[in-house]
């Protein structure tokens, strides 16, 4: 069998009691830790469950997966995903795989940035589709997220923002020399993305969002030091939320009241924020 | 300390390891019971935690939010909630009173319905927003819900119905004659959910769907006996997807080749399946 398991979001407490049970009996363990990450080191997880993990990279999902497979028709094999195995990306090839080979699979749920994102107040109903917002480079810096948003906006939706993570990165010196080392892991932070959302609107000159656009800055949901700050895009250009993960929303028209009255609390600076609010939301 | 603690989706070990231990140290520990169910029994949960947990119906939480804030900024509390706590229906509203009282809260996150579709296959980035369906009566058929559809669909997005369920509702008569007698409780099933969907159709005429609209049921996500059957609205009127709970996705049109791969070993009838398809989805 092999068994996706959730590990929720900030750390080895957060698994199921159910997860735990197979990640205790599994004859083979592997954390995929490529598309997100947990608020611990893999060390801390293995000291947890008392035997070792196996870090499953983009390379070894994707071009490995027999070996990740091998002879799960006759033993446990237990694949760890940080968040919900269904949230933020699919493991639907694992999984498609496997049912070739005859494997039977399961899937143990938990908690996603998709759903938690609630805790900053606002309702989930209100929310439009997800977006990911990737590094910008010099001569890269996509806006197909700013069309979905464009969507969501139009309709007066919230957008969820999910932040790039760059792990195993090789530089392109090494990559064409064939050097199989890394850089450090990169993850976005709040203050990245409104920058860069405030230059893709530059470029794009559309107005679905602005400088004094509302948002919420969202750091380690689920964790003890989580931390949400509410304000203009601009002022989040200049926010500093500590260590990963962060996550963004961008605040839609049709918020009302009740989100308000909850977001405040949060907002750098609730001058600003009530000044935004008032020239936008809540049917203003 | 007030501590909203998520419960998962399906049994008494959905819940997390970090959720477990705020359980067995609580003073009190309430379930809420009105927004959603676990599919066991309180008892089981009661066995399996070793102490008693008080029932919160609607009543309790929203009028009754003294009792179980009381003394919780001395003592812990814990408040269970199915699914996440700020999943389908979020409880802001009792941190924003614990939060007047002076009372600390915490979250504890789980799997929410919201993220767990991911299990059909179904990208998460390609849904709108969510949206609630009530039981219909002889007189109140409501379908504002049609419009949020409508926006979904629209842009080509996928739509996450979430069905009705009824717990201790009086009859006309005994609310009358102040009967404290309730009714068995009752939960929207697919069949129901599509019936009502095409009857809304019928009436308001836009063409956001009809008979031959993909969508996919879903019963008990995360369960062992989870059910997940894709076809037309209309051949969903007939399906019978067995104990609650149920969810339904009307698909969106944006829907691509590798979403088809996967939902269509759920199809009821794979050759009516693959011609609605290729009418509207995908790109055709």
């Amino acid at each position: 069998m092999l068994y996706l398991v959730g590990l929720g979001l900030a750390d080895e407490k957060d698994i199921t009691v159910r997860g735990l049970e197979v990640v205790k009996t599994a004859s083979r363990v592997y954390l995929e830790a490529y598309t997100s990450i947990l608020l611990i080191e893999k060390e801390k997880l293995e000291a947890y469950y008392g035997r070792p993990v196996i870090v499953a990279d983009r390379e070894l999902v994707e071009s490995g997966s027999d070996e990740i497979l091998d002879n799960a028709k006759d033993v446990d094999v237990a694949f760890l995903v940080v968040g919900d195995p269904f949230g933020a990306t699919t493991h639907t090839d694992l999984v498609l795989r496997a049912r070739e080979l005859g494997i039977p699979t399961k899937t143990i749920p938990n908690a996603s940035i998709m759903s938690a994102i609630g805790c900053t107040g606002l309702q989930l109903y209100n929310f439009g589709q997800t977006v990911s917002m990737v590094f910008f480079t010099e001569t890269w810096k996509p806006s197909s997220y700013y069309d979905r948003v464009k969507e969501n906006a139009n309709l007066g939706l919230h957008t969820l923002v999910l932040l790039d993570i760059k792990v195993k990165e090789q530089s392109l010196e090494n990559m064409a020399r064939g050097r199989k080392i890394y850089e450090p892991p990169r993850y976005m932070t709040v203050a990245q993305c409104a920058s860069q959302m405030l230059e893709t609107e530059e470029e794009r000159k559309e107005g679905v969002y602005g400088p004094d656009s509302l948002a919420i800055g969202a750091a380690r949901v689920g964790a003890p030091d989580q931390k949400l700050v509410a304000g203009t895009l601009k002022e989040l250009t200049d926010v500093d939320m500590g260590r990963p993960l962060h996550s963004l929303v961008l605040l839609g028209k049709r918020a009302h009241d009740l989100e308000k009255d909850y977001i405040e609390q949060f907002a750098v600076n609730k001058e600003t924020f009530n000044a935004a609010w008032k020239r936008g939301y809540g049917g203003n």
